[in-house]
């Protein structure tokens, strides 16, 4: 794709280009890179004033810049063609997305699969390979099965959306319209329900499920335990990474994003646009506002209020937490000091 | 079902009902629901006096109560139908099991699993599409092998156990009778073994195998490695939640709840009736007494004494992490006040 | 095996044994056992001497030791056949091998696999029941694939590598020669990316790929993601445990070993020889030098300089660690003694 195009393209969000004062600057993009790892030919980006250094260094011929004179100044010098836009990583999602070609799952229904009769199945889906759906799913249209994927019965599925290959979807799950459910993922398993007796563990039978809303994610081997009664549920467009757990009778709002190996223990009320770092953990009945985000690792054992940013466990607010653990590393010290003091003062500081 | 039939049902664990002093609560209860989302017709419960509020407003028409006379008039003020029971958690599971119809497997054998003739299989068991069962294998009466599940050569599995679709029992393992393994979990994989060596990491063969007990449950995506000689080993009864670690040679006694994300390391010895938080971890070779618990993301690095209750990471005793958790988020103020005291004083107490 | 044939077969690693001094000692070794399992017949091990305990009970014929001459009197004066080494974890790891018959894959193509007409196979390629090897698949010699794989188009795998039951190797991975893939991992998955924009996640396509350099291993259930631009790369004989996330664009040395449940960040750069214990987490771009090792549960938010070991969440450097996590179990003290200097000196100290 010849660079001018590309500008054309991309439309509005272009705000300048060295193609206005450098018109050589019209070359062959070939294709889509990372900046440290560029090949000439390819159009990398980066993000702000940090990355100056990768501009010094890549071999990209092309680059797309945040609107900061400096750095174009700089590409233009290295004879490196540029566009500036506000958002230079949306400018290169959206430029990836021209030069790539996604693997298209093989259209129809493979003779392997295994389809209860009572099974609807819509327009133009793809049925994998060893796929196994049973009685009384329904699965929109355009859907994309992948090969060795289970559906239990009762599933219900919606336009356009990909289960990739070995992911598990239990009985009754309610799927929406354009979600992504990455291999390996088990969405609408029993929670983890038992009620401890004289006799050991009593099973609560799961009698519940799950639904996700139109446009959510599932990466790889996360896991959404079904309700004990009535529905855990996802919100429209909130992505989930891998290796994720969400418990059984848990609710998470809209537009939120579940970072890699979060926990989520059952019974969890999450609001809309709410950001989990990796590794975070939310204890059950937790109550978290719209709009949090948490750090990695943080520990969320009780409610946080809407608009919170927390770090830390037994989390804190991240202005608190940050002085916490800065002082936190010379609680050596400060012990030391302490203890001397108690030696040269104990007796008047006594009972205060 | 009728009220009054539910109430005989459970029998005596019913220690009062509405029926008592108000026939007109004799209704047709419809299903189960949660208490906050419940729709008229149906029954669900409440724990104690902290969920006084979900009774002002829920929508059920019949609720299983503790024996708390306030929650009962509170109940009937609002014609709500109820039963009082001294534990309304488990007579809610048993209620559960009145209205809810798992989900059967298909009986009989897939034309399209494959299995190794010298596998032996017992009466009345299911054993789905594209289930792959080796050479060796025994499996007892009424088992429940879903799709696309592999077990390896030499493999045990005991009468009723239920194994989910997509998971893999590697060989040799052993699991006893009414057990649950969930989907997409492994059990009997390689230990992680490796000696360092000059030329890099030396693979130490994992000779052992896995020793499920009977009515043990292993959650989604969970992974239980085989020891590298002898036996990893989980005791009767104990309940493991989605995507928790075992290592190679842990032993795990009985009637313990392993919650998500929990990881155990390789040569653990875990007492019986321990109870582990989320994303708890336990270092090799630590011993953990019987009755232990340990509060989510604590850190098991060392020994801890039977019936300890411990959280944090290193782990402390929870009065004392409290207490320690408490003053952490006072460490700013802390340090102000050390470094204050350190310019007034630090010279006169140097050498202390 | 005779004990006088073991010795022989260890050869030089073997600085001293029993049979020098006790021609008896030369029994028949029936098997390897832990030590605190043995059965009479077999050879175990131990480490060093803390050990001293086990070989003061152990029902083990045999035992490899440390060249220490405390242990080995020990263990002759209970009739205990022994071996001395430099490293008897390492002769044990050689001893297990000579005993140990790992299972082998059937040999050949089953005829349920579904297999595209336009994937190269190697020689000598087991390819289990209800695999599934897509378009434009290139398999290495003596290459083992089991049961359920799905092997997505254009994957590369090297030879001898080993890919267990549902494992998923997704587009374009290229997997180098003697690597283990173990079940239920997933490979070359879609990385986590999404634009924050007014209409919510824009989707980043993850035109990249995944490199595993030869004598790779990746643990059940682990994850690793396929780069948005370029590649994700795990370096030659890096051992991965189960449930590990490692997101894309990360590269990771070589023979490093990274511990169960560790969860790697995108676009992070980690070295050589680089150990990371269980639950670690590393932030998104963080620079992890050369031989660093990092304690279970560090969180690792920035760089690490090559050849520290740390610990804690934020980390710091083990010693520090140490400290200052003894000083923590101290926080009610310090606190109680903090707010009395306070009451003493507060004002004094006022503004500093």
């Amino acid at each position: 794709m010849k660079f001018s195009t590309l500008i054309e393209t991309l439309g509005s969000t272009v705000v300048s280009h060295s193609l206005a004062t450098d018109s050589r600057s019209d070359l062959e993009i070939t294709g889509v890179s990372a900046v440290e790892d560029a090949a000439p030919g390819t159009i990398s980006y980066v993000e702000g004033d940090k990355y100056s250094r990768c501009i010094a260094t890549t071999a990209a011929s092309a680059l797309i810049l945040p609107a900061n004179q400096k750095l174009q100044t700089q590409a233009s010098d290295r004879g490196i063609a540029w566009i500036a836009c506000p958002n230079p990583r949306l400018a290169f999602a959206q430029t990836i997305a021209l030069f790539y070609q996604p693997v298209q799952p093989v259209p129809g229904i493979h003779p392997t699969a295994v389809i209860d009769p009572t099974a609807k199945i819509g327009q133009a889906v793809s049925i994998g390979a060893h796929a196994v759906i049973q009685s009384g799913v329904k699965i929109g249209d355009r859907v994309a099965v992948h090969p060795n994927v289970v559906v239990y019965p009762d599933v219900q599925i919606g336009d356009r959306t990909i289960l990739y290959a070995n992911c598990v979807i239990q009985e009754r799950t309610q799927i929406g319209a354009d979600c992504v459910i990455h291999s390996g993922a088990v969405i609408g398993s029993e929670g983890f329900g038992f009620v401890p007796t004289d006799d050991g563990w009593f099973k609560i039978q799961q009698s519940g499920y799950v639904v996700l809303e139109d446009g959510v994610e599932v990466g790889c081997n996360s896991t959404i335990d079904r309700a004990t009664v009535g529905e855990t549920r996802i919100g429209r467009n909130t992505k989930i990474d891998n290796l994720v757990q969400i418990g059984h009778g848990t609710k998470v709002g809209k537009n939120c994003a579940l970072a890699s190996q979060v926990g989520v223990s059952g019974s969890v009320q999450v609001g809309d646009r709410v950001i989990l770092g990796g590794q975070v953990g939310v204890a059950n009945q937790a109550n978290i506002g719209d709009g949090v985000q948490a750090g990695a690792k943080a520990g969320i054992h009780s409610n946080v209020e809407p608009g919170e940013i927390v770090m830390g466990s037994p989390f804190l607010p991240y202005r608190q937490f940050l002085k916490a653990s800065a002082a936190y590393s010379r609680l050596p010290e400060i012990y030391q000091l302490f203890k001397r003091l108690q030696r040269k003062f104990g007796e008047e500081l006594k009972d205060g």
